[in-house]
C-alpha cells in the first residue's frame, strides 16, 4: 500500500518529509518514481496521468493538490474512485488575506491614490463608511464563507450567492439563477470564488456586469475562464465598472502586451491568492485517509454529477 | 451657554445639523460667526484661535476635532481649561481599515507584484505564513490597540511598544526606552501610531531603522514630523528597509518633485487613513459634555504634562 505525489517537485519533497514524520508506515513516492504500480492506492496530483487506473490498478482515491478540480479530466477517473479537492487551513488563510486586502484597496480608493501618486497629486477622496459598502461573494463554499466571515468584522454590508441555499450568520444569502440579478443589483464589490464548471464558465461577462450598479468593482479569485476579459475591459473603459483586481487570467501566464497588464484600473497578480501549504495539507490528507479506511466521507470529496 | 466649531466648514455644517437634532437646547456657532463671545463655553477646533480665553472669557473645554492635539499651541490654553482629543468609533474604524490594508499589502508582496505588473512579468514570490510575520505597533492607545486586535485575527505574530506598560490579549507588549531595541529587533512590519510630542519627534530615523531586521517595512500613520524622510530614503536605497507606506509627510501636502513621490518602494496617501466622522464624533462630544457637567473625566482628555 503506497501513496504517490505528482505535482510541483519542490513541494513534493516537503510532502515526502512530512509523510516520513507523520505516517512512517505508508510508503511515499514522487512521480515518476512510483515503484510497483500495483502498490499505489492513493494519488495526490495537480494533473493526474491519463487513465490512472490502467497504470495503477488498485487506485482507491485521487486527491487534487489544489482547491479546485477543474484542471482534472474526470473522464479518466472511474466512478468508483473518489476524487477529493484540497480544503485545508493554509488555502483558506491565504484567500482570506488576499480578498481582504483587495476589498480594502477598493473600499479605501487606493487604486485612485496610486494614480494620484504617479501624478504627484495630494488630494483627498470622499470617504464611505464600511456599513454603506456592499460586498457580494459568488460561491459560498469553505473559501467564500471564510472570506465573508472576516469581512463582516469590518462592518461591510455582506451578501453571498450560491447555486444551492446556504446560511451564514450576518450575511444576506441568495440562491439559484433567479436570485442572481437581485444579488448583483445590491453589490458594489463583487468577489468571484466559484468553482469552474460548464455552468460557471464565462459567467463574468457583459450581461452580468450590466446588472451591477454603475461604479462597481470586481475581485476575480476564481478561475481564468470564468471571466470574459474583453467584456471586462469594455466595462472598465465605459466607466460602468471602476476597478478590477485579478488573480487569475486566461491563459496563464497572461501574455506580455495583453491590454490587461497596462489598464490603469486593473491590478494583476500571478495566481498567488492562495496556495496549499504542505504542513497543513498533509494533515488534511492523512485525516482523509483515516476517514476513507473507516468508510466515512472525506473532507472535500466532490460530487461527480456537479463537478465540485 | 454656546458651542463653537472652528475647522473645515463643510464638516462644520454637518456638525450643526447633528447638534440641532441631538442637542437642540445648546446654541451652536460656526467660526467666525460666534455671536456673543461671553456665551461660548465649548470650542471644537483643528486650530484654536490664539489666546482663546481672552476672546472667550467663559471657555470651559477645548475639543480637538482630530485624534491628536499636536497641532495645538497648548501655551495659549490656560491650565484650568481641559483639552480633549477625538476618540470616536469612526476614527478607529478608518485606521483599522487603513493599517490592515497596508500590512496585507506588504505581507503578500503586493508592492513587488505591482512592480512586476509594470514590467508585464508573471512570477510567483515565496509565501510566508502570517504566523511567521512579526508585526510591531509603536503607540498602544485606542488606535494602536484596535489595530493589533484586528491583525491578531489574521494570525500575525503581534507586538506593541508604549512609553508606559500596557496589556493587550495575545500581544507581546513592551514598555519604556530600554525595551525599544528588543521590540524593534523582532519586528518585520513596523507601524507608527504614536502621538507627536517632543520625545517622539524625529524618532523614526536612521538609528531606529538600523535596529530593525534587514528587509523590514514601515507603515507611517502617525504624524509627518515623527519621520526623518531623508533617512527613510537612504534605508530603502541600501535595501535595509524593503517598503514604506506613508499616510503622513512633512510638510503636507508633500511638494511636487519630492523624491518620496517617485520611489518605487514608497506608497503615499494624502493623510486619509482615518478621519473624524461627524455622526459618531458629535455623539462622543455630547457624551463628554454630559461627563464634564457631572464632574467626571472626559473620554480623550489629555494630560498636559505628557502632551497626549
Amino acid at each position: 500500500m503506497a501513496f504517490l505525489y505528482k505535482a510541483d517537485p519542490a513541494r513534493g519533497a516537503q510532502w515526502a518529509k512530512l509523510f516520513a514524520q507523520k505516517a512512517p508506515d505508508l510508503p511515499f513516492h514522487l512521480w515518476p518514481d512510483f515503484g510497483d504500480p500495483a502498490a499505489i492506492r492513493y494519488l495526490a496530483a495537480w494533473l493526474p496521468p491519463d487513465d490512472p487506473t490502467r497504470i495503477f490498478p488498485n487506485l482507491e482515491v485521487v486527491f487534487s493538490v489544489g482547491a479546485g478540480i477543474d484542471q482534472f479530466d474526470l473522464s479518466g477517473v472511474p466512478a468508483h474512485v473518489p476524487v477529493v479537492r484540497m480544503i485545508e487551513p493554509g488555502i483558506v488563510e491565504g484567500m482570506v488575506e488576499y480578498v481582504t486586502q483587495a476589498v480594502l484597496t477598493i473600499h479605501r480608493d487606493l487604486v485612485d491614490y496610486g494614480l494620484q501618486q504617479q501624478q504627484q497629486v495630494w488630494r483627498e477622496q470622499p470617504v464611505k463608511p464600511a456599513g454603506e459598502r456592499r460586498i457580494g461573494v459568488l460561491g459560498l463554499g469553505v473559501l467564500g464563507t471564510a472570506v465573508l466571515q472576516r469581512l463582516r468584522l469590518f462592518g461591510f454590508a455582506c451578501a453571498g450567492w450560491s447555486r444551492s441555499p446556504r446560511e451564514i450568520e450576518g450575511v444576506d444569502c441568495h440562491a439559484g439563477d433567479d436570485a442572481l440579478a437581485g444579488f448583483l443589483a445590491r453589490t458594489d464589490i463583487l468577489i468571484c470564488l466559484l468553482p469552474l464548471t460548464p455552468a460557471t464558465r464565462g459567467l463574468l461577462d457583459a450581461k452580468l456586469f450590466a446588472k451591477l450598479p454603475r461604479g462597481a468593482s470586481l475581485i476575480q479569485t476564481g478561475r481564468g475562464p470564468h471571466l470574459n476579459q474583453q467584456d471586462l475591459l469594455a466595462a472598465l473603459d465605459s466607466g460602468h465598472l471602476q476597478n478590477a483586481i485579478l488573480d487569475v487570467t486566461d491563459p496563464e501566464p497572461l501574455p506580455a502586451r495583453h491590454p490587461l497588464w497596462t489598464h490603469p484600473r486593473v491590478r494583476i497578480t500571478p495566481h498567488i491568492a492562495s496556495a496549499t501549504r504542505p504542513d497543513t495539507a498533509v494533515d488534511v490528507v492523512l485525516e482523509n485517509l483515516r476517514r476513507h479506511r473507516a468508510g466515512l466521507p472525506m473532507l472535500g470529496q466532490i460530487d461527480r454529477t456537479q463537478g465540485y
